[in-house]
């Protein structure tokens, strides 16, 4: 039941490097909406961005032992993705985890429940997202799995899935989807710089767009 | 039903400069602590304090049509006020919508709902104040309208009406109640600024305010 | 049956200094995982440690007469911690009473219930813990005690207690516990020290847990 | 400030009556789906459905002065909407108001707080519809207002507008449209009846409401 | 650090049958507002009303093996009161729990986390007041202790210090208080028998309660 | 990207009547402790406890168009399970789908959202689970897909996938594991079964589990 997959397919990384670039917004949409975590998933410090591979972690309410094992999973560029079994706020993650986790090349940690030393970690640069922000200590008794499909704050996460994450919360795309939507995320952001220009000039959505129009059709009426 | 008002009145600018500098919890108390959104509605970055005229948005969940239709609406001092028809956390706005309502002078938005784009709003200091930060993208199928009395996180909110809004939260000031509101405000501000220095020489609030007849009164013993 | 305790124990200041440095964490940990206040527990700006003497207050839903009561009985190194009788989100506090607190040596307030005017306070660098930020006033009705046992927070706090506070929340260590805490918390650090330089060298929590013998006696499978 | 305003409008007793057969769903639909109250208003107890004209109260948070005041203002057929000031989840009303209000013909209790005595409540089939049921009492200090405009549970309400509620929630009409809305409601009701029966009959909503087209056009696909 | 308290004192029978006669919200407030637990303390069927002998249990998150300790020190007429160290909706208690409950004249539980097999607990007329009801299963790995002092969703409780509760929710009588308090509550039920039977007839609390002078000296103006 | 798929597997309809007699707590721990949705999905009456094979629908928020066509795809047995892209509480069905759905076969509805018209489905016996009870209207304007892997209330559910609902929430068996749970969901059963009538006639778990030793080893002591 307990298992620790230990080969896991990983996306080019320059994908990931442009999939960091396009931040978690622009990705979401270009996949077609999809893919978000929930909005409670919040930043520790503020103006990170970044892409990563998904080392996945499912764990038992309040006990951390399979970080360390996920740990040893991690290669350089990876991000670990924590989903408890039922939920729980406790504090699994701190400084000296993320310390081993910097030292293999980690670049951070989502997490569907706490994290503490959040001082420490914001000194190290260590960037996590999570659901809380909590000392509660956790114990070490309880198996899970690591590199296994898990739920993570309402979104289905793959190892070896690319996780995006900045200031707006987090998002993942499927491994195997990667190269398609950073190429659509590129054409998006093309777009939006185009629209971004006539827009600081004084040009109303209304015609760029437009809705005038549609909007008429459906009856909006100024009065 | 789906309406868009073009005229609607506004307050002096000198009377919103006014408040604005006094703040939120000075202007909700002189005016009867009424009119504060509820306390979830917190800004996207902090040390923002600001006065605006509401241009008002009634939308549907997750349908951001309205918000073009609004920002032509938009007059230099204006903020938008956004309240959905049902529930929604949903990003109904980001950089391109901010990057509009700049050019037309908007000052800012109050969403009673999400927003997205955050670290590019910071960097362009467009203030928000939010119940939500989500990516999640919107529609544009729904009409709503414009310019007519909203409810927002549980406030009443009509066109016109004066924003207040600060690391504190956010409060609505009656069109027709804003210069009165400011006059009180005022004094307020001038008796606690003489409290203040009292307080800050050592004495004590219970007796500034004369409190220890009435405690005692009330049964308060001490031991 | 409303009153107030004028004369508290409180603990050796170094003890208190002590517990400061060590922060919430690992005080936490050291007293046996006990003594955290909820995960909604904020503080309105980061970077902030410290610990204090409990001067305690229980107040009536949106009313703040009691503080000022409290504040007569603060001795410099105090921590306001006050504990609604009934949940209320009300802002009893906001910087005239912070001015009060600072010119009597009091260190910052824990709250569960609201907090306002937290620009002005984080200029003056008095730090709040809170459940709420809102502006909402509060009226002085009913009166309260001061320094009598509070379940703040979902934790018991006996006046005279040692608040710690950080950015990862509250923590209660008991009065007369607190020199002990202080010497299991430093045990910790010193443990914790050394392991962090292992960890940083590469080393795995794995070995240096020695968890993989009983991984495997628990059935963990590496595929 | 605080006013009892004695004489209101209300709307004609056939047409309450009316729209208490319609029930939430069917005349919050009518209306152009607007008038909702918050989802998180519950009744106390199932299978009430009523309609009633809506005396409103402002109340001060755990201060429940006003509903003494109020229920001298109630007629046969009236509903108390209770707003307070700012959120409480105190336990304002009881079986000694109940009993008070149905010695008057009051109808029943919405509250954007708590109730307590809801066994009581039940067995004298007082139907509340509240945020919360929590026993913890309340005080009578504070003045607020009877009869004028109030937000509650997200909703405006002026007084003499119509209340219908069920089990499925809260649902405001404007006293001047109420007629009207009653009106649409019958027929949304009629034709309704006959969707039931070919839906009973085993036809598909895609037939009835003439889907397919629409769907096909979108770009649904059946694989 | 982990204990046992076998022999604890327990109030008089008698006393405690008349406190559940007389309810949660009499008793809380007879007792000065005090020893309610928080609102969402919900029972899981509706119309009991009891008192017992309260047999606490701090208990690891999502770890029920606590529970097993406790019932063998259970008394007929306990009720068990369950607080997790960190906050949990884990399903700790289900019917066997529960035959083996009543099997030694156990009257109830009431637990800060989850509860499960609810169809089962209510054919049976277990009674449980929880946070929430969930099936999640929990572990035996952590001991936590038997009869000392928890603080239960926000509420202080002793071992032996007698909890009401009923369809208002749950609180907590202080041991060495419950005989004055069940005089006190007595007190007032006589008190409200007679101003029921007032109200009854018509009368107004305006007048019973001799309110009209209070609020016009505090400015209530009727229009 | 939206699309139906028309044919799934499902299981043998015994091994679904199995599970459904053994409920979800049994289901959920026979399974390892997996597949529960969220503890906020609540039943709109108590009592009933089914299972059935999931037809699972992605819908926007709010816009409840792809019901209808789900509606299609439904054989008796099925039951429909409802996930929609972003949060939403609108009420996207109610009791004409619910007469439609009876029409079909249909036995109910597990809904990470609203549900309206309680009333009606309740004397209906149409079961729903659902996160809210909301007469909040829905659109029918945005594209989703029928019969696609979805994740509701945070657990994955593909279609064809059995559900099992009870009073204790909602769990989640995959389709290609049904047989071997129900397995040893009976061995569950009949375990629990001898457990439950040692433990009525007064044994203890302490001693039928004989956890007394560990409990010693671990350092319970008895005071």
């Amino acid at each position: 039941m307990s298992v620790v997959v230990q080969h896991i397919e990983r996306v080019d990384p320059e994908i990931i490097a442009g999939l960091a670039e396009c931040g978690v917004a622009t990705v979401h949409e270009a996949q077609g909406r999809k893919g978000l975590l929930a909005a409670y998933m919040r930043p520790i410090y503020s103006s990170t961005r970044l892409a990563a591979s998904a080392v996945t972690i499912s764990a038992a309410p309040a006990d951390n032992w399979m970080v360390h094992v996920a740990i040893e999973q991690v290669k350089p560029g990876d991000i670990l993705v924590l989903a408890p079994t039922s939920p729980s706020d406790a504090g699994y993650f701190g400084d000296l985890l993320a310390t081993s986790m910097q030292a293999r090349g980690g670049k951070g940690l989502i997490i569907d429940a706490g994290v503490r030393d959040i001082h420490d970690l914001t000194q190290m640069q260590f960037p996590v997202w999570s659901k809380a922000i909590f000392a509660q200590g956790t114990i070490k008794e309880t198996l899970g799995s690591v590199n296994v499909p898990v739920v993570c704050a309402g979104a289905l996460v793959h190892p070896g899935d690319v996780i995006v994450a900045d200031d707006d919360g987090v998002c993942v795309v499927r491994r195997e989807e990667a190269a398609e939507v950073l190429k659509k995320s590129r054409e998006r952001e093309a777009k939006e710089e185009e629209k971004r220009q006539r827009l600081a000039d004084g040009e109303l959505g209304l015609d760029i767009y437009q809705m005038r129009e549609r909007l008429k059709e459906k009856g909006l009426r100024y009065v």
